[in-house]
């Protein structure tokens, strides 16, 4: 991939001869970003674009440039491939729209354009793209006049747009390399994360996704990558409505927001909401060290300001740490005598006494920064562009003072005032301090510091799969219901209560007296859902007689149907518990997740549920049932007893693997699985098969 | 108040006679600043300040100023007040620290202070502030240098804390006017906003809050002046640690943030959670008209914004308008044959085609803002300084096209890239146009307008008090349980089942066959709570064999309790139907709060309550039950019956109205409310008075 962002040579195909306003030339674009390499145009009719020679076809060059840049009607893109192709050109950029993001016709092309690309082994970016982006070297593809920072930042973004690169002040921040995919015919998020672990010149990788092909290889990479280089993600399409549009935009697929977001969790990811956040985010990830522990000393000239930080702190599970004994006995006596200090440090009654506010600062700050009971330092500081306030503008020499590289412990600085912007861009080149413009986006910052701390102290996500010779065929049918159920799941080791299914009273009789009495009676139909709802459910019969008699009403709700194998009333020894769902299911993006929740009756009323990807380990699925509202039902709740966890981190534990290795395994619900101090037993259970 | 703000002549005592850097200087602020009145300077010493003569004594002064500005330490500011007053002057801000925000000490000068005030009909601003400010005429009391708009905004700001007024832009934007209220030990948010009610120059006014002293008044001001001036609310020290914090800051007492949430609620009023929020919501309220439904037509530079701005209208419950027919026959016929229009509309293929992007943004802003079924717009734009995109700026002269003030639609403009700042400074002055730098913003503003106009569409909330001769008087005991609270309540008109507190198993199969099988039995003592998790309570009694062996059983918890009229075994008629919780409680800033929930054993793990401010009428009780998550249970669940609703809303209403009318009833916990399809009754009781 390294042709692709540093090429020596490349050649650009549907070059405008019209330059200047509104033309949108490439080349223009290119030359004025200060490109040093060779440049090739092609076009039919001109003789020289821009003072370039201008070659009427590929073949004409007089060597293999290492990409080519195609910007071409959409009708002419695989014919000029074809002749990049042919003439050794193994990287492709083709800029024109209107492939799988347009319509069948489209996506029909892109699909013989990569097939093209595969039979000569060479890689496409897009289409539907603005390309590749190196601030380093001065190298665009866009067609926009970017402008080019003068000393790029180690931030790299790969997107499914143009527009983060052309408005980058808005969305990233500056970008030292970018790279829009756009339809992601070819060339992916995992194959960008993959070039960039390795480049030097990157140290932060945002994603800008609408939509993932290969989750599982994506998830894998990116938690690689994360672990020596911050991956932030903003992920798009994560409403209904937003969903619909990315499928038209670059033909992506979206999975349901809940699991992406479970996604990014189990890999350790950084995953961020709105571009503010993302602008945010990746300054305090780039400049700052991270926050290893929630304990945050606040300097202030304002106590009301420090309210707010309070306010915003605690929102990002941070606290106030002690006031270091330092600036007690440092700063304090410095203030008026009715002033005692507490942490947020009000600044302002002492810098009026002593007259000087920066010293009282820098005091404080180098209190808190030595402090072993802080973990990290956030500063309200004004920027008033009054003459007679020169005085109190922090400046580098006054952040130098401080020596935040010794301290490896973020420092940021939530600057207000009409003179925000130029001072704050005057302390941009202090190492170990960033300035946000309110109290509530610094201790955001501080928050995904500490986040991050926290995913790298877990161990590197892996999703294997067990050994699918382990695991049992598809069966012929596509659904299996009741006991057909149950004893599909019992092959594998989960646990359900004793029962058959009966078509006759004296069967029903039977089957009661084998499990011993209590038992329930449950109708078996494909069309009889929601069979609680409908009386299809008799629980806690005691003797044959009452048995007898529910058997004889639930039949009524059998008359005309079918006999068959899988339909009649199932007779199952009764099981008194916590009634928990579990189940499996396949996302469109990340394959096989695990659902685990309240169960029963009450279940969509509460809706509490949680999921993550398959497989699982017990100590994941113990995480997992740890993280729902009612988890205390399960480890014992206002005197009643808990149940045997273990016995449901079990049942997690084979339906994941059943699900990864099952894929033709499209739905698996245990509703209820009901768990006892002593076990668990899967009561109820439906498996839907591709 | 009009004195405050537009003082003739003003005094200030306290100048220092040290000018310029760090000085902080107050007439050298207010003569920097523009003041055209009077200024008295009192100084002991000095002869001349700033080419000022200087009076050694209030008394000397030629005339009596509408104000006076005290600056002196806070030991000397009683013996200068009273100066003052004595003087005749009816106006003081006092800037000084110290007082209630500090100590004991302080606050008790406060006291004093105050009482003097009242003595001479005077009034306090402050102390512990910065004090007035009105950019209108150029007065401020401010001891900060402030840079004073040019055309001053209709925007008023009344805070607890000057730090907005510094740094305004950083805060609300530019001000019009300001007033500082410190510790507010005399004016406060009341009298501001009355004050500003009748101000023509002020349009919208945003207040904020650390704590609130009459929080009925306040609630009562804001939800009236509300209706016809925005009231946009920043409240802090809603975390556990800002609340600490605000306490010791303005010595203000912070309510639960609940019910603070509730009361804005109710009252219609515009609440924000953090700085930035505040900004964009005033900019919105001041610039735009509301927006009338959730229709947002939707224009866009890339489809990947188009996602962006999907993903946030969803969040801010706003969703994409139809597209409408004109858009389609007039601009997607100038795009290229594959690009089919959707709202939004991604205008950038056109706009290359037709080598005229404003044009066909124009056209697609017009259409949708003719549009009925569109109710507001959207629209993101590119703001580049390369001269090579000069064309695709949008001017004020392109808007000034879309004829804005004709259709009294919001627009909202995300402006992206490295020109937003000078591009939207040039649109600041375009009528009905709003600009924000982040799609979510946009998208944000356009949540507000449309929360204002759906409060606005509600009727004025009223909390008026029923008339106390109504209700009882406090009863003599402190604590009131089991019978004792349920004989109250009946006492009320609230339903409670038949039943009697018991001493002997004779008494108790008495009182069992008066209330007929089957009965309940509970454990009535003050040291007895969380009786069902203790085994005190037994349900289902069916006779009087098991109701004997039950008493016995109960008996043991009491051995050694002593014996009086409120301990001992209630025999209840057993009631079954959902539980419900409600009852009233005391807030520190609002006074009687009503809580209704999800009630019985799972209580505290679903955590489903809703509060709101007593009293209620019928419908606000009706709204409070609706809001509930498990509110599917009263109206019927998945097969089973819905209950009684009104007998519940009576019971509310009748809480709610005690709650009112007898304030010395602090707290009043009915737990459980059982509801059936044929009413409900009071099961279990508390009320605890002062």
């Amino acid at each position: 991939m390294r042709e692709l962002f540093e090429p020596r040579a490349v050649a650009l195909v549907g070059v405008s001869r019209q330059t200047g306003v509104g033309a949108y030339n490439g080349l223009e674009m290119l030359v004025r970003y200060g490109y040093r390499g060779r440049i090739y145009v092609i076009h039919p009719q001109a003789e020289e674009i821009l003072g370039h020679k201008v070659y009427p076809r590929v073949e004409d060059l007089p060597e293999i440039p290492d990409l080519a840049v195609i910007a071409v009607g959409r009708d002419r893109v695989l014919p000029v491939a074809q002749e990049c192709f042919e003439k050794g050109i193994r990287w492709l950029v083709i800029i024109t729209q209107g492939f799988a993001d347009a319509d069948t016709q489209g996506k029909s092309l892109q699909g013989k354009l990569v097939a093209a690309a595969r039979q000569y082994q060479a890689r496409i970016v897009g289409p539907n793209t603005m390309g590749v982006l190196n601030a380093f070297n001065g190298f665009t593809t866009a067609f926009v006049d970017l402008s080019r920072p003068p000393d790029p930042p180690p931030v790299a973004l790969v997107a499914q747009s143009g527009a983060p690169q052309v408005g980058a002040e808005s969305f990233t921040g500056p970008l030292g390399k970018a790279l829009d995919i756009g339809n992601a015919a070819d060339i992916g998020f995992v194959e960008s994360l993959e070039y960039l672990e390795h480049d030097p010149q990157t140290r932060l990788i945002a994603l800008h996704i609408e939509g993932l092909k290969e989750g599982r290889a994506f998830l894998a990479t990116a938690a690689r990558v994360n672990r020596t280089k911050p991956v932030v993600i903003f992920k798009t399409g994560v409403s209904e409505a937003g969903a619909k549009a990315a499928l038209s935009h670059t033909g992506s697929l979206v999975g349901e927001d809940q699991v992406f977001t479970a996604a990014c969790r189990r890999a350790g990811l950084t995953r961020v909401s709105t571009v503010v956040e993302l602008q945010d985010t990746i300054k305090a990830l780039v400049k700052l060290p991270l926050l290893r522990g929630p304990r945050v000393g606040i300097a202030t000239p304002s106590g009301a300001l420090g309210i707010i930080a309070l306010d915003a702190l605690s929102r990002e599970g941070l606290t106030p740490g002690p006031l270091p004994e330092s600036i007690l006995t440092l700063v304090e006596p410095q203030g008026p005598y009715w002033h005692a200090l507490n942490n947020p440090v009000d600044l302002w009654p002492i810098g009026m006494l002593t007259g000087d506010f920066l010293k009282v600062a820098r005091d404080t700050l180098t209190g808190f920064l030595a402090d072993p009971q802080i973990d990290g330092v956030m500063c309200m500081l004004p920027a008033l562009s009054s003459p007679l306030h020169c005085n109190i503008i922090a400046t580098p020499a006054f952040f130098g003072d401080l020596h935040l590289e010794k301290h490896q412990k973020p420092l940021v600085v939530a600057m207000y005032g009409n003179a925000r912007d130029e001072v704050s861009r005057d302390l941009a080149v202090v190492p170990g301090l960033a300035c946000y413009f309110s109290v509530e986006q610094a201790a955001f910052a501080l928050g995904q510091l500490y986040r991050r701390h926290q995913a790298l102290s877990r161990p590197l996500a892996t999703w294997e799969s067990p050994d699918p010779e382990v695991m049992a065929e598809t069966p012929a049918k596509s659904l299996l219901l009741g006991q057909e159920a149950l004893d599909f799941l019992a092959a594998y080791g989960i646990p359900t209560p004793a029962g058959s299914l009966t078509h006759t009273p004296d069967q029903a009789a039977a089957a009661a007296t084998a499990c011993g009495y209590p038992v329930a009676l449950k109708i078996i139909a494909e069309d009889f859902l929601h069979k609680s709802d409908r009386g299809g459910v008799l629980l806690n019969i005691g003797d044959e007689r009452v048995l007898r008699a529910g058997f004889s009403r639930l039949q009524q709700f059998l008359v005309g149907a079918p006999p068959d194998g899988s339909t009649g009333i199932l007779v199952q020894k009764q099981v008194q518990g916590r009634e928990l769902l579990v189940g499996v299911k396949q996302d469109a993006t990340f394959g096989p997740v695990v659902v685990c929740g309240y169960g029963g009756v009450l279940t969509e009323m509460w809706r509490d549920t949680a999921q993550t990807l398959a497989p699982l380990s017990p100590y994941q699925a113990r995480r997992l049932l740890a993280s729902l509202r009612s988890f205390p039902l399960l480890t014992g709740y206002r005197g009643e007893p808990g149940v045997e966890l273990e016995a449901i981190v079990r049942v997690l534990v084979i339906i994941a693997d059943l699900a990864t290795s099952l894929p033709s395994l499209r739905e698996l619900d245990i509703n209820p699985l009901i768990a006892t101090p002593t076990g668990c037993w899967a009561v109820d259970a439906r498996l839907i098969w591709r």
